[in-house]
């Protein structure tokens, strides 16, 4: 669906609206090395492959483990999806200490009431936060890097990482010499281990104020397992006259949601040109890989073949998986592959009408845009024209103008940028592309 | 967390409460040719590989297209998630036509009303069904296997399908010879195409089931895009004192969702032996692979090795995805992987308790399990044990008993049996597995 597939194929690359004078490339190449094992072994995208913390994850419904980690703990504050960094550095996560947050923490997570005995009942009072005015508290992990994880893994030694959200917080900025960044531009520009804790706490924080009521019958929700969880209240206090069906059994009211996306370079037939696409709205001069959301009933191979079949007419033959990446806009899950045209395609626009343009690139034209120093490079007005699309203020009648020159790409920080320079720059596990 | 991977694990693989006559490889070598690609490109997984229609997903928010398709359309039924078979025959769905369902349907789909000129308020109304007592209505696509594509793709001539929701509807199951099914039962029975029909029906049945309200303001939802989205209420009805945030901008609120799940074959250090575990209460001798959701901020193969190491306490190297399956119960996406272990690497069950037991297996053990007549079978008993693991009425107290002997394994229509036969019985895309 046109509206949908817009905001995904959008969400294929991220922007800053401050240009970062530190190139891209120069941001990955500097990642510190991945903990257990080598970056080689697969292809390692941004936003992941940096496993910033042990999330002991098995620890999230114990209130008393949890809320003794919150004395030595760092907190990443959120307003609106913004996170909290330095001022004047809007890729600068500025971490709060405990002493700079008590005061919101309201003694962090309650256990269990004695008077709740019954095994099953128990489990609805797990680390939770009550009344709902709390503001979220998000245990996210610990950070080993300077205290390894030893014997006993259910006493990690590192430094606890909690995620707050400020938006009934009146935090005052200056005292903490902070601003609110920008989700985007702030996520792009941060180092890569922050930028790994950045993209899964911001989803969980969204999640958490988006979430606010039950689906099932629109009563209140309370977080619990340290903000990883949102039930039904009437599992926790009667609500007269209503009952939940959310209550019982299992299903995935309660959960944080993460939707897979599939991304795609396809290749024509020779395997020697890639297809690419630009949606009016994006900035002059850019294409990038073909993308949608999965369906229900689909393996991603299908929805790889019915979404190029969709967008621009193309049947598609073998199917390979490249990578993935988490994307947390607001909470997807980006999912690469390689796919081969079949022989004797003609692209055509006018099924979903979601592209302005589609076309099989030679992979020299592919190459130089990628090896260029402005290919991966946009403008402030640019990044303006993007959030548009993400603001929904789109004129979607607007005009075609002159985008057709193909001039830029997305950068290596968004999977597509990573698929495009795998295939046309022969970087990274060409082995799987090979296969194809 | 304890409670949701149980959920996962359970759900690796299908269990029919009335045992089918007819083997699960005969279920599988009787598959029809794929439409456009030959089934050996990837591995294709029960409820998948068999794009049973054409979803024409660009055509959902045009109302006059899909009513026009109504008259001659088939129509598969839903109540509570069970879908409508033939009387006495759970595993055949009993598709009903237009005579039959017509007065349910209250005229398909509204279009967008005269007064509504704004381009993006009329977005709200595209193939809407309004009041929201009216049943779901879900268009499903086009069966092409008799009217092959054409060149006009706008305007298919196949046989449209739609599911429909019958909670508020009083049908007379004798009128029709028919009988409610069981949802896993009837889908693990029904033949490949069906029960692919089948996998991606329900998910989206069920969540406009249980998506009645709004998750960010608490007030009701209603259907459109003839069933793929569903919307705030205050979009197109003025909400006394109400305005809500999901109306505006990018978000995931109204979507259909579909959980990411993780699943692998871990291999030990010499890849001649595969980590399988068991939950305590699952049948007697059935051992499966680990799985777990996909957390926010997670690739697929750091997921892995998080799930491994909690589960197991083993640390996982490389990871090499393997296939994927959609999974109706309620909206999963199993993604199949293999891994290898590192060297040296003791297992232990006291981090997460999820597993009563896991084991490194040879693989002759596996092929012995897998190739034998009773390896997949399950008696009544055990049905209703897995269910009531679904049911939640699990006394998770329970002691362990004498299930430590490996005797069963899960059926080749699950992911799970699939990853095992693949490493255990040479089957399928071995290449991919020799990658590790």
């Amino acid at each position: 669906m046109p509206t949908r597939a817009s905001a995904v194929v959008q969400s294929l690359f991220h922007f800053s609206r401050t240009l970062s004078s530190k190139p891209t490339t120069a941001r990955i190449s500097s990642r510190q090395p991945i903990r257990k094992f080598s970056i080689m072994d697969n292809v390692v995208n941004f936003y992941s492959g940096q496993p910033p913390l042990n999330r002991v994850s098995f620890q999230r419904s114990d209130a008393s483990k949890l809320n003794g980690y919150l004395p030595r703990a760092k907190f990443m504050l959120f307003l609106k999806g913004n996170p909290l960094v330095e001022a004047g550095k809007i890729g600068t996560p500025l971490f709060l200490d405990y002493a700079q947050v008590e005061q919101y923490l309201a003694g962090g997570y309650q256990s269990v009431p004695e008077s709740v005995t019954d095994a099953r009942a128990k489990k609805a009072y797990e680390s939770i936060r009550l009344p709902n005015t709390l503001p979220t508290l998000l245990f996210l992990g610990i950070d080993e890097r300077l205290a390894p994880k030893g014997e006993d893994l259910h006493a990690p030694t590192g430094v606890p990482y909690f995620a707050l959200d400020a938006s009934a917080i009146g935090l005052d900025l200056a005292s903490v010499n902070g601003e609110w960044g920008d989700a985007r531009a702030s996520g792009a520009m941060m180092p890569a281990w922050e930028a790994g804790l950045f993209a899964f706490a911001r989803p969980l924080i969204d999640w958490n104020f988006r979430h606010k009521f039950c689906q099932a019958c629109g009563a209140q929700t309370y977080s619990l397992w340290g903000g990883w969880k949102r039930n039904c209240i009437t599992s926790v206090e009667p609500v007269e006259g209503k009952t939940c069906f959310s209550t019982t059994g299992l299903h995935n009211f309660a959960y944080p949601r993460t939707d897979p996306v599939i991304i795609m370079g396809i290749l024509d037939s020779t395997g020697d040109k890639m297809l690419l696409g630009r949606q009016k709205a994006w900035p002059k001069g850019m294409y990038s890989c073909l993308a949608g959301f999965i369906e229900p009933g689909e393996s991603f191979e299908e929805a790889v073949r019915r979404e190029v079949l969709e967008e621009a007419g193309i049947e598609v033959g073998p199917v390979r998986y490249g990578s993935s990446q988490p994307w947390p806009y607001p909470a997807n899950l980006m999912v690469g592959f390689y796919g081969r045209a079949q022989e004797g395609q003609q692209i055509r626009l006018d099924l979903d009408n979601e592209l302005e343009d589609a076309q099989f690139f030679p992979r020299e034209v592919v190459a130089a845009i990628c090896n260029s120093a402005s290919g991966s490079k946009f403008t402030k007005d640019d990044y303006k024209q993007l959030d548009n699309v993400t603001k929904g203020k789109v004129d979607e009648s607007a005009p075609a103008d002159d985008y057709a020159h193909f001039t830029r790409v997305p950068p290596e920080t968004a999977i597509a940028g990573v698929l495009m320079r795998q295939w046309a720059l022969g970087q990274h596990a060409m082995h799987l592309v090979s296969k194809i």
